[in-house]
């Protein structure tokens, strides 16, 4: 099914599958617990394969093209050393799945809880989590949406940064660890979304230009080349990206994926990887039946990304409204204008909760141009809407959270305003009983020149927004601890009174839908 | 009607307006017959207007933004001193239209001839074709397809390198020789297009930076930054293209525009630059009451170009089909395989009369990777073909027609393919009575850092597809004299059998639809 990575059978062979199209040779290289050199066999479209019987299990590998170096696995599927460390191959037919009886939730009654695995819990695994599915149930929520899992440099990081699409963050606890957590959420009928990062893969550990052309300068994202969707060679480009779905809807029984920016995701070709997607899904439906959720990060305010494939659109499930929090958030905290100043009136929010988008066409200062277009007449579930996400929490210097931004009754008004949208809500972890510990950016590499140049940029990157002259340094270790939730605070004060608030919100929403 | 430029009024006033909206301060200096300084009023969107009363339709001018240096205007109209010098005042009511009885060409019954104005005769002027109008009216041809006429450097260029797209090449007779044309065409029945370059400008005269952004690097086409449709401050960008189509629409009567290779016209906005385009048609129509053709050229084979925006498609009226001439060519001529290798079995013609698009998703090597979607069920009138235009003659290192590449009996049979085909066939200058002048690629420059690279440049372009060393100079007055033709062997020998021929096959092309 997925055209590159390691596939180990249940006989205990594994098939290799590499794409090098300018390589004239491609080697397997295993190095635990076996050391082993594996001339690879070229195939059409420049893939390289090779076919090894009985293979243990938790091989590591690298490849090496050309006897250049050694290299991991740009589909690898667990980088159990970090991403600079070898791939090791995942025997997908062991875990015990339990959730045969998993139904799925329908789109329009989904309530997600977007968390960050790292400072979710005080362990930041994904077997951590898996205690707290049945409060969060209990609560009203039913879908979790982790921040990006895919394997990252060292042990922190909001996940944007990732290199490895097909790994699994090992400081998270692995696939292994993942499946444990998507097991446990179907049996506590919570349904689970990945944050996917499909527009730009980070700077560290990034090895796949040694193996083809993955990226392309024709088009420029703010985090550098973008992901070669549509140029020379883009098809196995195309390919793994796509096949990315596949991976975490089969391997991993997820439910669905929140695309980062698919503004920066540029494919001028006459077939668009929207619909290639779509067409692999339609080929490759989910084990459960259930429609697999693909939900869109946009900053085009185009109802073209929820539109069918039909009338040009990309046929995506959904996508967040920012304009929703945008048009509130300035209501709530005047304070707030000056970041959202084309926002500020009740007449805007008015506009969010009837047609979706306030911006429709109008001229936007910020923007400096005229910008979106009517969203009037999209079904509501065609939206997520939040009073908070990682992005504005982690975007202000001190990484504030509503709650410590506006006093307890706008709070409680919030989570009203929130949850008796006509859209699908969405809960930042923490939120549902006011947390007040800040949300930071922050990171964690090898890479002392990258160290500096991420300080650096966050600084200016900041500067933008604010006067402060001191900021949080991302790749301190406390701004990272800083950030941990304390969960137990739902139990006491305010924060249990708004606990209730949201689980009575919640209900309320589920009986009177 | 136009957001820029000079609008001169019957009462002799003139009004102008241009776009800058990094200046602080915009004079508009005249300079013949009066010398003056004006200073402008700034107005919202960065634009600066002022209005002179009893302007000399004559007059000259330059813009000075910040007291920096004088520059023609970014939306000049006449540039009788070139791309450096200064700009001047075009009175558009004097001209006397004799063409109100004109009705226009159907779509479908279109005949196209494409002349590149500078070498379809000896004057090289719009008048002089005035002459032979009668004539290719009794071939057949019902509409001219000028190479673009926009103002580009000195007198020699096949009209891509053009930097002012309002102004009528000085060299060719102006606006004043193109009204001439248009009026005694449409006098003699026949049709005019022009082609224009929304996708980039050329790199001499070209002073739109000192004005604004025009430009964005956030895409990179293959003549560097691409025109800003989409960023920061794109309004007036858009509005400065979306305008030129009106312009030639309502000051020069023209009938359609031919797009230059709208696959580097880059737009992700939710409204793209065509649904601009359509809007700003529908509400200014032409003064014939006929629909106002846009035909593409477009490198994507996507069938979306002339799809109606409802379903997703940009809405132009046709698009050439390079395929056709692709798939035909190679069968008639063997050597030429090596040069469309992704063509050369009779399945691949009969595709393309059949279903339009030869590569509709399946993998074509030339592009590395799989290309195309299906355009069958798309009507013929929607594809342009053609057997020969200026891109395949004057791309090939001796700019040899297909006149001088294949036989005699070939060469009727390639007409008869063409004018016998579903789509609506174009005419190369010349091909119809088998012109056999090369056609070079030209230009001049005054700038001798620009002439050396553009020597290069086309040595490297030229040396992918053969291995001659010598190639005609580009900046050589002879390259341009050489590719001339010369209409009058029509009336002899072999030349006059084709004519006959191609009169014969259009009439039955008109009786037999």
């Amino acid at each position: 099914m997925l055209n590159a990575g390691s596939y180990y059978r249940k006989n205990g062979s594994c098939l290799f599958r590499v794409w090098a199209p300018f390589s004239k040779q491609m080697t397997l290289h295993l190095v635990f617990p076996d050391e082993r050199e594996i001339e690879m066999i070229p195939k059409p479209e420049g893939y390289f394969i090779a076919e090894v019987e009985k293979l243990p299990a938790s091989t590591l590998y690298f490849y090496n093209p050309d006897g250049e170096a050694d290299y991991p696995d740009p589909a690898s599927q667990f980088q159990p050393k970090g991403v600079h460390g070898p791939s090791k191959v995942v025997d997908h037919h062991t875990f015990a799945w339990t959730d045969h009886e998993w139904k799925g939730i329908p789109l329009q009654e989904l309530v997600l809880y977007e968390l960050h695995v790292g400072t979710f819990t005080p362990e930041g695994t994904f077997e951590a989590i898996i205690p707290r599915l049945e409060t969060l149930k209990s609560l009203g929520v039913n879908a979790l949406e982790l921040l990006p899992v895919a394997q990252f440099p060292e042990n922190r990081n909001w996940g944007y940064d990732a290199v490895y699409p097909y790994a699994v963050q090992d400081s998270y606890g692995g696939p292994e660890g993942l499946k444990k957590l998507v097991d446990a959420a179907h049996q506590a009928n919570v349904a689970i979304f990945l944050d996917v990062v499909y527009n730009h893969l980070g700077p560290e550990g990034n090895y796949l230009g040694k193996f083809g052309p993955y990226f392309t300068d024709h088009y420029r994202t703010p985090w550098g080349d973008a992901i070669n969707f549509d140029g020379d060679y883009s098809d196995p480009v195309r390919a793994y990206i796509a096949d990315n779905i596949l991976y975490w809807a089969h391997y991993f029984h997820v439910d669905g994926l929140r695309l980062d920016a698919i503004h920066e995701i540029y494919d001028r070709g006459a077939v668009s990887i929207w619909e290639l997607i779509h067409k692999k899904l339609k080929a490759n439906p989910p084990l459960t039946g259930n429609r697999f959720y693909l939900i869109a990060e946009s900053d085009l305010n185009s109802p073209r990304v929820v539109q069918p494939p039909e009338s040009g659109g990309h046929g995506l499930d959904a996508q967040w409204l920012d304009d929703f929090h945008h048009a509130l958030y300035v209501l709530l905290d005047k304070k707030g204008r000056s970041r959202y100043a084309d926002f500020g009136t009740t007449r805007h929010l008015q506009k969010a909760y009837e047609a979706g988008f306030v911006h429709s066409g109008e001229y936007v200062g910020f923007r400096r141009r005229r910008y979106g277009r009517s969203s009037a007449g999209v079904p509501g579930e065609r939206f997520i809407v939040f009073n908070q996400n990682h992005d504005q929490v982690g975007n202000r210097v001190n990484g504030e959270r509503l709650s410590v931004l506006v006093d307890f009754d706008h709070l409680k008004l919030a989570m009203g305003a929130l949850l008796t949208a006509p859209y699908i809500p969405m809960l930042f972890m923490g939120e549902e009983y006011g947390e007040d510990v800040p949300f930071y950016y922050f990171v964690s590499h090898s890479d002392q020149d990258l160290i500096n140049a991420v300080s650096e940029g966050r600084k200016s990157l900041l500067a933008a927004f604010s006067n402060e002259k001191e900021f949080p340094d991302p790749v301190d270790l406390e701004t990272f601890r800083r950030s941990k939730i304390d969960w137990e605070k739902r139990r006491v004060g305010r924060h249990k009174v708004l606990w209730e608030w949201t689980e009575r919100l919640l209900h309320l929403r589920r009986t009177h839908p």
